[in-house]
């Protein structure tokens, strides 16, 4: 009974590889409801808000390296999905999101949740923006849509299927999808890759930036044979461009984090950023972020990160593990060089006992406890330190936003759940992003992947405190710093409200026991650690 | 030392008599925060989602019919408060969207939160959207966006605040803000007055359909009135379009709602719309929502709405309370026809005892224990139960939304409870809005303001199972509906978490009980009542 439209839709979907449909329904969206009541091939994932729908998806993607579907409802729906939709474009997650819009006669006379100018809320986040203008050619809309997610540089799409179409009764053709699936790889050219293997080859002191791009076209390994070929130091990027881990921190050519102060980067002889941005500015910079004079090298997958703001000595666009392939191939064998020995960071001064529990030692406790775990970040004040403790093997073990989206973490943790289910994952998020995505919360009860919610509760919007300090005017002179105080909520007991067995711990030896606890079971768990009010972090 | 800029904008802000600035903040409204350290004309209000701030402006200013602010950070929080924004716009409210955005030159760059086409995002939303360019033009293009949001037909504007501009520290000049308020209500052209009067005075049995704007522009006094000078009978408009009452529902020459089908309507000989769309369609009317044949008169602030789908007889543009004054003054005095008498609805069949509990017979126990509550509704479901009972003897007794933007209400009642400190309040809500509105809860326990929350609890989106019913496919044949069971969460105690003091009730006496301890209580509380999950209305 179901529509051959709807149908046809499913099928597209399952062919491109997508068994999960995540949505916040609506009216609009019955008759696709109605066709997965007997199918068994895609599943629908329920959620409570769109912003679930689109990070769970997201995190889906990001873990899979496949599409992810999340299906919204009209105009508010799709609002409400947006600033997760930012954080998925960044990553170049191939998000596919569906809309379900009112019927084409509604719309023309600006019905209840009509949008006269829907692609304007979108267009600005996705790769492709259309509105199926026919009950035949949603399928092929659909497909088209699929096929332009993933062509790399991949990233989000947007398709709104409206409620009149999806319900006709009209037969549909269902493409063939495998036509429409190439690998849409490139390598950059030979020349560039000439120039790119000679300032290489003559440095005597290069330094690579491994950038997130790395982890996501799976090309960390090729990065380590590069570092290890040459004898060269690898550094992760700069934090505000990181989303996830392009270099193992335990391998023995890691030097830390990119930053302009680093040693190795006010000494280097040459800069070679792979797969990174140069860069996510947070406010416009004190010092120059490049150190004046030295040679660069950026390549990326997108030729829009590439002499964007800064100008380059050689830039190779393409595929970031063929990039290192032809890096490879191009450079001698055998190191030459030595990598220069890590300097150790100096010891923190001890917390003081009954102190307000200070978040470095939280993180050093979070980070120790869920060694092996894959960590979700979504803290803004920790976050820093968190992504410098963090462990990180592989690209899939620590995954972060740049999009300033709050409350990403806590749907994009269960979405990367059920992309790696043979993994433990874990979200610290900072108390301001739990009440960003508290109805996460319903999905990790409802689906019951055994995820863990650690929340530093500070009870403040510290970077609003930090932002204050830094203008230094009368919030500063009085100690009085309007918008930061958010105490209130016990935000373990909202999470057993939801299901989710939540428990607030005050020193580092309970939350300890707690993290120990979570990796034992099997099912959602919160532990929400309240920290230091007064530190507002940098 | 707060900067020029930010102390100006905030003088523009109180000389328009908006005292509050509603706010989840961000880095990049230091300026403006710091300002705000010594100020105590501009009252900071702090809420944890930029959903929260919209709807509390929203409902601020839909109370007091002046503008309210708010003041969303960067991309991702404007597009958190679409939504909501949304709803005020087709509420016709003035709330003023001021959106700190990054340094300019970071925006060149695309750094962190930044958008390349910030307006898009909200230019469907707004009557003026605007980025100030220089910091001297930050007061004048503030000024302009109030003056524009209170011109009639009144509405949201934006204007963006970049961080470089508010923090330098150029003097800048201040508007005299009293020379740039006027008057803005028109009166409709005499021609058109005489028009629609002679249409009415001719008709033997014309019907009043009272609309949201009635209300809105403090105009449902002029509109009893002229019913009771013509004798004439007034309904509601129709549900979908009903934002608040444009009639008291108390009056004698009330009769119920608007639809095609009131015996009333089917026997009238003229309709006359004031203030009301035709109409706000919710699906494609199986039957027209207008009887064939029937003269129609419609009026309306916004021109917009006349003649948008159907044709009309008589026009009348200009304010409401205009509108009617100029009828009155057109029509003869004495009613020579008689109302006729309300036909009573058929009395529902007594529940059976122990059986879950019907929408029906839970909304009927709200309307009567809060008898005098101002009402706030966004309940999906049991919203248009809730619309017929409700009762609602002036224009600020019962508010609602047109939007569809789920959680709206929970924000809203908190800014309606501001605007209205002689009044209590009180929000029907659904178990599926309130995961959208739960940050709200944090800004009720902040403010401490006694709005009382029921939300009836069905554990569903029944709204999506009556879609599957209406479609009729495999859903209704299996009895098995996708995507509507959202059971879990134990709402009363995620309230307590947040220190708005919960309890979940599963009778109706234990629901009186509650509803009666609630009104004298001087804190906001939320009562869970548990209803049928199986129905799922109309």
């Amino acid at each position: 009974m179901s529509t051959p439209a709807a149908s046809a839709l499913l099928d597209v979907i399952r062919d491109w590889g997508a068994d999960k449909l995540f949505t916040c329904p609506g009216s609009t969206e019955a008759a696709v409801l109605d066709a997965l009541v007997t199918r068994t091939d895609v599943e629908l994932v329920l959620t409570t808000h769109e912003a679930v729908a689109v990070s769970m998806a997201d995190g889906l993607a990001r873990a899979t390296r496949e599409p992810g579907v999340a299906y919204l409802h009209a105009n508010v729906g799709l609002t409400n999905g947006l600033s997760h939709l930012y954080a998925a474009q960044l990553a170049y997650s191939p998000v596919v999101v569906l809309n379900g819009v009112k019927a084409t006669s509604i719309q023309s006379r600006e019905g209840f949740t009509t949008g006269r100018r829907m692609r304007d809320l979108v267009h600005q986040y996705v790769k492709s923006d259309w509105q199926s203008l026919t009950t035949e050619a949603i399928p092929e809309d659909v497909n088209r849509a699929f096929r332009t997610a993933v062509t790399e540089p991949a990233g989000p799409v947007w398709v709104a299927l409206s409620q009149d179409l999806l319900e006709s009764a009209a037969e549909v053709p269902v493409p063939a999808v495998d036509r429409y699936r190439f690998d849409s790889r490139t390598a950059p050219s030979p020349d560039a890759v000439s120039a790119a293997a000679a300032l290489i080859a003559a440095a005597r002191r290069p330094v690579f930036v491994a950038g997130s791009e790395l982890a996501r076209v799976r090309a960390v390994e090729g990065m380590v044979a590069l570092s290890e070929q040459l004898g060269a130091p690898v550094l992760h990027e700069d934090r505000r461009g990181f989303e996830r881990p392009g270099f193992p921190t335990d391998h023995p050519n890691f030097r830390g984090q990119y930053t302009v102060d680093h040693p190795l980067v006010a000494q280097a002889d040459l800069l070679v950023f792979l797969g990174a941005r140069l860069f996510n500015e947070f406010e416009p910079a004190k010092v120059p972020p490049l150190p004046a004079g030295t040679p660069i090298v950026h390549s990326h997958t997108d030729p829009r990160h590439l002499a964007m703001v800064h100008g380059v000595d050689a830039a190779l666009v393409g595929d970031q593990g063929l990039v290192l392939d032809a890096l490879a191939a191009a450079l001698p064998t055998g190191a030459s060089r030595e990598v220069p020995p890590a300097t150790q960071p100096a010891p923190r001064p001890p917390s003081a006992s009954g102190a307000p529990l200070r978040p470095a030692d939280v993180v050093d406790v979070i980070t120790e406890s869920l060694r092996g775990t894959a960590l979700v970040g979504d803290a803004t004040t920790a976050g820093g330190i968190l992504q410098q403790r963090a462990h990180q093997h592989g690209g899939d073990d620590y995954f972060v936003s740049t999009s300033g989206s709050l409350g990403w973490g806590m749907g994009a943790a269960l979405g990367i759940a059920m992309g790696m289910p043979d993994r433990r994952v874990a979200a610290v998020l900072g108390d301001g992003v739990f009440q960003f995505g508290m109805p996460a919360l319903w999905s990790a009860a409802r689906t019951g992947l055994p995820v863990t919610y650690v929340v530093m509760n500070n009870q403040s919007y510290a970077a609003v405190g930090a932002a204050l300090k830094r203008f230094g005017g009368t919030a500063v002179e009085r100690q009085d710093y309007p918008g930061v105080d958010i105490a209130g909520p016990r935000i373990a007991d909202i999470s057993t409200g939801f299901g989710v067995p939540g428990q607030r711990v005050d020193t580092l030896a309970e939350l300890r026991e707690c993290l120990d606890a979570a990796r034992g079971v099997d099912h959602p768990t919160l532990v929400e650690v309240m920290t230091d009010p007064s530190e507002f972090g940098p």
